[in-house]
């Protein structure tokens, strides 16, 4: 394995196989990899990017990227369950979403080595069921597939087991997905985890086709600021690519120490090594410079440095307000309402549960008790602050 | 129920249902009654003939026949097992067949009363995918069907239950085939018993259409001459309905009498009581003599007479060579060889199990004794003949 190749597996679950992709550099020819996305999620976040940051680096090593946006089917309602079907999107609507898909990708990817190729452009010809030879016609590739194959992947296997509904169309795509990959020539195509059995599809009708079938690397599912559940922006827990500066860095801060080393494998170049051996609150300080830089270029200090005046004890923020409690200890609703933070019991109560309330940094979401001893900062959503003092200081 | 409905409900295994059918016939205007086929079998045979005549009763009636040729599938090859692809049939070839199968149709159907349409027509739009309303897509249409849907039918059910290959084309036939009803408004389709599944996915695509879902009505499949097997060219059990009148006659006389009621009942227009009344003899006869009056008008007398004059005993063919039995009872084999109808022992055993051997109009299919008291007709294939004589006479 080159110096290059082992960079370019960087943060890789799954490659099959090292070998392949070595062989395939050795041609000395640049590489087409593959990434396929539906242009239905306009708005990109660091989840996406694994792939992405994945692909730079085959760029930086001299290859080429093949992004195809998958504007053929996103024409079609959402098929995930038969009475929740969403409207389709419009072709305008497709074109927009991937347009402005396209302007975010290119925060990450180099523009002059990404061919962009939407997948009309060979699906609409296969659909038409017109091609001379039957493996270029959707009908022929039916007849080549079984219900047997496609049921083998996991997500259907348990969906036909458990009983909830699987759509004809969602059993197709994989077939689409590697069909993609005979048109384009794909040499590597990468996915999530939970794309490998599609991945794979596209080595087989590769190989049905005559051609060199493609290797596969999958990344694993990036964890959102919760550190539990995968980032989306359904959960709430995503760090969009588009956050402002102090926005980003904050909600990089914001994650679990043990998730860090994961966000720095899959989301930058750095030296994992050199990172681990700093001091946790360090590393993730300079992890969320990082990644604010990149995406904020020159912008990483700045909001490290606005970051630290708000949140380090050591230096509050001169303009947050002083609230010297009535007594102590002191339950949070009442503290919230006499502090002027809430204007009811119940929005008290509501901004608990959200989530919006922090004490000395740390997220408080029930009506506890806080004793308070010393100054400590209070902080409710984004902007709302009060120095808290003890009483009858 | 109105006396019209009730015969074109002749000999139907299933009607879903009747009274649909009568609410649809009450009206007023003319049905239109659907039947579907694949162009791949130019040679017609009475099996075929079936939902022919069950079309043509409503034709009587005063309906329309919509009479559908799948060009459009028909030019993939046959999906069954994934090894043993079939080429598929060019645009020409499918014509060709159509064609052929058409001139044969109408031999039973009222042409005037007969609308022929090719899938074609909307399938190939369908696939297109550019319909505004994605029920006009396919890709929308299986977006709307779950894999859970399709494998209720039972033969597929059957077949992943014992993990043979069910390929994703054939799991795609009956939307197909129900997506023809919707297109050409189907009031009633007919099919055989095996279709009943693909027939009723024709009433909830209607219904997922707005359109008023059609009636179905199933018929049996026709055994063979052999009386066991289904009618098919495949088993050599078939009647064709180009056999010239004498084959016609002559196939009809050889099946079981226990089928005969059957056949009266499918393929006539007869009173099956009035049948029933007659010696089974006559009532074969004039079974015979009706289907060959129906494929070849005015020859049916004339083939019955033909008939008789070869295998009736009283009046055997002037040319018949006489042969003397050595001894009497004889076994089967010997008699073959000494009357110099089989070369060989094994040639003769042979002829008896197929069924190619008989004595006095009925078949021996194995080397009993015959013990010979007056002449009596042997007969071997079509055309080989023996007047067996008492021995010492």
């Amino acid at each position: 394995m080159s110096v290059s190749a082992s960079t370019m597996l960087r943060g890789a679950h799954q490659v099959i196989s090292a070998a392949e992709i070595d062989a395939k550099v050795k041609k000395g020819r640049p590489l087409r990899v593959k990434l396929g996305v539906d242009p239905t999620a306009p708005d990109l976040h660091l989840g996406h990017t694994v792939a992405l940051n994945a692909l730079r680096r085959f760029q930086d090593a001299g290859h080429l990227v093949v992004f195809i946006v998958g504007d053929y089917t996103a024409r079609i309602g959402d098929p995930s369950g038969r009475s929740e079907t969403r409207p389709p999107l419009s072709a305008e609507a497709v074109k927009a979403n991937a347009t402005t898909y396209l302007a975010q990708v290119f925060k990450v990817l180099d523009e002059k080595k990404t061919e962009v190729r939407w997948n009309s452009e060979w699906l609409a010809p296969l659909f038409r069921n017109e091609g001379a030879d039957p493996r270029n016609t959707i009908l022929g590739v039916l007849a080549r597939h079984t219900v047997q194959q496609l049921t083998e992947r996991e997500d259907f296997a348990n969906r036909l087991k458990a009983g909830s509904p699987l759509s004809l169309l969602e059993l197709l795509y994989p077939l689409m997905q590697g069909y993609d990959s005979v048109a384009v020539k794909a040499d590597v195509e990468l996915g999530g985890t939970d794309q490998l059995f599609n991945l794979l599809m596209g080595r087989e009708m590769q190989k049905d086709m005559g051609q060199e079938p493609q290797a596969v690397m999958t990344f694993p599912l990036l964890e959102g600021t919760d550190g539990v559940k995968k980032m989306s922006k359904s959960y709430g827990n995503y760090v969009s690519i588009n956050e402002p500066p102090a926005e980003m860095f904050g909600k990089v801060m914001s994650i679990p120490d043990a998730l860090m080393w994961k966000y720095y494998e899959l989301l930058t170049e750095e030296d994992l090594a050199a990172a681990k051996a700093l001091h946790p609150m360090e590393a993730k300080k300079r992890l969320a410079a990082v990644l604010t830089d990149k995406y904020h270029p020159g912008q990483g200090a700045a909001a490290r440095a606005g970051f630290e005046k708000v949140f380090s004890k050591r230096e509050e923020p001169e303009e947050v307000a002083p609230h010297t409690v009535s007594r102590s200890p002191i339950k949070m609703i009442d503290l919230l309402l006499e502090a002027g933070l809430a204007p009811s019991r119940n929005e008290a109560r509501r901004l608990l549960q959200q989530g919006a309330v922090a004490v000395a940094g740390e997220k408080v979401s029930d009506d506890r008790e806080l004793t308070v001893h010393s100054p400590v900062l209070l902080k409710v959503g984004k902007r709302q602050f009060r120095k808290v003092l003890p009483a009858g200081r």
